[in-house]
């Protein structure tokens, strides 16, 4: 394994409301420098959570996205509260976003976006055994709930308005692991 | 379908190097008004490679990242210059990045980053066919390619340093891809 370079100094370059960026100086162990830049994240993570339903449909949400101006098809998700875990995260928007809460939630595993230039993480979390209930969320209008079933992933894939590599990846880790336990 | 928020107005409110960051004020089509923040990405576009030996080996890049200051294992990928396609960009990418060329390349999906945030857009192309040839990159340091057999995807999955979003959800788009062509 290589030695990690050196992080020589770091200061922040850029701020807005949401996002910070750090330009940050770095020798590597083979002496090289570089300036790097990087978007630091908040420190309590966020949740995605993909839910199957007894009839093995799996919950998405339809919602605009300013980043691309459109309406994308993903799995629930949002920030983890200060005092929150990831699994009562996870129940929370999986309740706001979408009408539904767990009784079973499994941690399937943590990623990061873009690890080159942001340090966000999203804890990815399996949801099953479900049941009603709503709680309000903050959202400018009423989200749409799409049942999807899961036998079906090929089609969803090829949807144009189903891009975000984060619900994408989700779907590999869900399919992964209901083929070991299968085995 | 609902009808698209209506943008009223963007303005740019922090910059750096890398990094643009857009205020923008919209009005959903129920009338409720909100402020988001978007970050803005170059224009061409970017691509990650999924390359297949003919042993049906993957190839994996360790790279430092500066976002999660660790070495990542993930897809080679980089942007798209001005006057190259996607293809053109991945085969580059390919020679600098991992010391191989593409015969055969196909494009699989375009997929989004954190579509809810920024308009990055991904090239996820399949290659094959390979052979080698290296070209001169600008990495800092040598990067270490390693090989990974296909059929140990599961064992990828649960690596510590294999946790990026895109690199995950360009497996499962060549499972899906290889699964059709096995039927």
């Amino acid at each position: 394994m290589k030695k990690k370079p050196r992080i020589i100094s770091t200061k922040q370059v850029a701020r807005s409301r949401l996002f910070c960026v750090e330009e940050i100086s770095l020798e590597f162990s083979n002496g090289v420098a570089r300036i790097y830049e990087r978007m630091v994240a908040g420190k309590n993570g966020a949740v995605m959570i993909i839910a199957l339903t007894e009839k093995q449909e799996l919950i998405l949400i339809r919602e605009y996205s300013a980043g691309t101006d459109d309406y994308q098809l993903a799995f629930p998700k949002g920030l983890i509260d200060a005092g929150e875990t990831p699994l009562e995260a996870a129940n929370r928007e999986l309740k706001e976003e979408a009408g539904y809460g767990a009784r079973e939630l499994e941690q399937l595993k943590v990623i990061s976006l873009a690890p080159g230039y942001f340090s966000h993480q999203m804890n990815i979390i399996f949801a099953r055994n479900l049941y009603e209930e709503k709680l309000e969320g903050d959202e400018p209008e009423p989200l749409d709930v799409v049942l999807w079933p899961f036998n079906k992933i090929n089609e969803l894939l090829t949807l144009e308005d189903f891009t975000e590599s984060r619900s994408i990846a989700g779907l590999m880790l869900v399919h992964q692991y209901l083929a070991k336990q299968d085995n």
